[in-house]
C-alpha cells in the first residue's frame, strides 16, 4: 500500500522515488512557509506552485488555483504531484492531485510533527468550505510518505508538542510498552534525533489501523480517541477568540476521554495521573474551562461529524492502554463527572 | 458492485432504494429541464437541488452551489443524493457527493438515452474546468442506477441517436449477435418499447468492462473505440461554431476507426458498408471534413488525454466485431487513407 520512507536524506530518496514513478511530469506544491524547501528538493526540474500558508487558505479558491496551475502546464494523468508542508498542504495538495483529471499520483513530505504523523499518513483529504473543516475531500493515499524530523528544528516548541499529542494517541491505542517509551520521552526538551524512531513506531501504529479500514467504517474510529472532547475544547477557545493549537486540544481531550474510559469501562485509575502531571508540564496553559461551560461544550461534542444521530454522543474508549473500544455512548451526566475529574486532576 | 436496475416504474423503485439505504437524508439534484421529473420522484421527503442545464454549467461555480444546499441543510455522511438528469447531472452529482465529507453514497436516474448507456454507469464523475471537459472529478460509482426508456419520449429525435451510437460502440466490442440485432434496430423510427431490452443488454456490456478494470489501466479502453476520430471530429465542430452532437461525432468516429481497423488489424471490409448506411439514414449531415482538414484532426487527436506521449495517436481498434485490440498507434499516413475511405464510403 502506501510506501513511508523515514530518513533525514529527503533530497535523495525523493529522488529515487520520482526516478521509479518517471512521471510524465512532477509539481511540487508548497506554501509561502515552504517554498524554499522546495526548492532545495527540486533535483529532477518540477515546476513549483505555491499557495498562501496556513488553515485559512484551505479554501476551494486555493485549490482551484492549484488545478489551473496543474492544466495549464499541460499536466497530464501520468504526472506526479510532491506536496511539500504541513497538515494544510498534505491535505489540500492530496484532494487536489486526487480529483485533477479524475487522479495523479502524489507524494507527501510533511514538514511539521503534526503532519508527519497525522495528516501525511493514511489518504484523508480536504478543504475547508464555509465554515466547515474538511468538508469537501476524498479518501485516496499518497503513493509514498517521506518523513523526517529535520524541519521541525525550527518549529516553535508548541508545533513539537501539538504533534507529540497525536503519537500519545497512537500509544495509548497501540500498547502499554509503546505508551511507556512516549511517556518516558521529554517533549518540553525534545531531542530530534531519539524522535525519528518514536515517530516511525507511532506513524506505524496509523499506518495499521488505516490498512484495515481505509474509510473509517470501524477500527479506524480508535484514532478517534481525545478528538471528541479535543475539537470542543477546541472549537470553544476559538469561539472565544483565544484559539488554541489542535494538539494541545488533543493532549487535554486524552485525559479527558481516559477519565471517561475509567468511569465507563474500567480504565485504571492510576494511568489518569502521569497524563495529567505531562498536561501540566507541556500542555500549558490548560483550557480556561468551568463547570458553566459544560451545557456548550456537551452541545459542540453532539455536533461532531462522528455522531450517527444528534441525540447520541459517541467516543472511542479505553480499558487499558492498547484495548480500545470503539462506538461508545455517553451519556451527559458521565461527560459532566469527567470533565469534574479533568478539572480536579489538573487542579483547575 | 453497481446495481443495475432496468424499469419503466422509476418511482417505486427509488422509494424502494431509499428505503433500503436508510439515509439520514435524501438531497435529489436535477437542472431545470429535470426539476419536473425530480419533483414527482420524490415520495420520500427528499430535498430538491436544481442547477442550470447544459454542459455550460457544468462547472466549479454549480457544484459549489450544489456542496453549499448539502452543507447549510445539515447533510451528514449517511445522506444520500439522487442525480435525475442527462450525463452533465451524473456527472457532476456523482463528483459532488464523491466529495461532499469525502463521499456519500448517490443514485442515478439518467432521463436521457446517452446518460444511460454512457455516464450514468462505470463511475467516471466529473466537471469541466477552465477550457478542458471532466478536468476534475472521481471515479465513484453510484450505489445504483435506475434505467428506464420513459424520459426519452419527450427527447429531441437528435438525442435519441446520439446515445444510440454509444449503444453501436458497446456491441461493437461486445459480439457479432449484439452488433447486430442493434443494426437490425430503426433508431430513426425509434419503438422505446424494444428499446429497453437493446439499452439493458448495452449497459450491461459496459457495466463487465468497468468491473474489470475501474480505474482505466487497460481492457477499459475498449469503451474509447470511435472516440479519438470522434473527439477530433466534435472539436473540430465546435471550433467552426457548427457544434454537433458527441454521439453524432462518435458515430462517424467509429466508421473511421473500423476503417482503420481495416487497414490495420485486419477487419473485415464488408462491415464497413451496412455502418455507412445507418449514417447515411440517421447520423446526417456527416461532418464537413476535406483533405485540407487531415493536419488539424490529426493535431486534434495528439491532443487526446487518453495518449500517453504527445507524439504517438492511440486507437483502440477491432480485428471483428468483438475482437478489440487497445492501445494501437497508427501512423499519420494510415490515419490520411482512413479519412479518405470514410469519405469515399459516405461520398462526402
Amino acid at each position: 500500500m502506501q510506501q513511508l520512507i523515514f530518513t533525514n536524506e529527503v533530497k535523495d530518496a525523493l529522488a529515487g522515488l520520482v526516478a521509479e514513478m518517471s512521471p510524465s511530469g512532477v509539481y511540487i506544491l508548497t506554501d509561502t512557509n515552504t517554498r524554499t524547501i522546495g526548492e532545495e528538493l527540486n533535483s529532477f526540474g518540477g515546476k513549483l506552485i505555491t499557495i498562501g500558508s496556513g488553515d485559512e487558505c484551505k479554501t476551494l479558491e486555493s485549490i482551484a488555483k492549484v488545478w489551473e496551475e496543474l492544466s495549464m502546464s499541460g499536466a497530464t494523468r501520468h504526472s506526479v504531484m510532491i506536496n511539500v508542508g504541513g497538515g494544510m498542504i498534505t491535505d489540500l495538495g492530496g484532494f487536489a492531485a486526487a480529483s485533477f483529471k479524475r487522479g495523479i499520483r502524489f507524494i507527501n513530505v510533511p514538514t511539521t510533527l503534526l503532519g508527519a504523523v497525522d495528516a501525511a499518513v493514511g489518504g484523508k483529504t480536504g478543504i475547508n468550505f464555509l465554515n466547515f473543516k474538511n468538508e469537501i475531500g476524498a479518501f485516496c493515499p499518497a503513493e509514498a510518505v517521506v518523513i523526517s524530523t529535520r524541519y521541525f528544528a525550527t518549529l516553535p516548541a508548541e508545533e513539537l508538542r501539538s504533534g507529540f499529542a497525536e503519537m500519545l494517541k497512537h500509544g495509548l491505542i497501540s500498547d502499554n510498552e509503546t505508551y511507556r517509551r512516549l511517556l518516558n520521552f521529554d517533549i518540553a526538551e525534545a531531542d530530534l534525533e531519539a524522535l525519528l524512531p518514536l515517530l516511525e513506531e507511532s506513524v506505524e501504529v496509523k499506518k495499521t489501523i488505516v490498512e484495515q479500514d481505509p474509510r473509517e467504517q470501524g477500527i479506524r474510529r480508535a484514532l478517534n480517541l481525545g478528538h471528541t472532547a479535543g475539537h470542543a475544547l477546541e472549537t470553544l477557545a476559538l469561539e472565544r477568540n483565544e484559539p488554541i493549537a489542535h494538539g494541545f486540544a488533543v493532549a487535554h481531550g486524552l485525559l479527558i476521554e481516559m477519565v471517561l474510559s475509567h468511569l465507563m469501562v474500567g480504565f485504571p485509575s492510576s494511568e489518569l495521573y502521569p497524563m495529567a502531571e505531562l498536561l501540566k508540564r507541556a500542555y500549558v496553559p490548560a483550557p480556561a474551562i468551568t463547570c458553566d461551560d459544560y451545557p456548550h461544550i456537551l452541545e459542540l461534542m453532539s455536533h461532531d461529524k462522528k455522531n450517527t444521530s444528534a441525540s447520541a454522543i459517541n467516543f472511542t474508549l479505553l480499558r487499558s492502554p492498547g484495548s480500545v473500544e470503539i462506538d461508545q455512548t455517553a451519556s451527559p451526566k458521565n461527560i459532566r463527572i469527567a470533565l469534574d475529574l479533568y478539572r480536579d486532576l489538573l487542579g483547575l
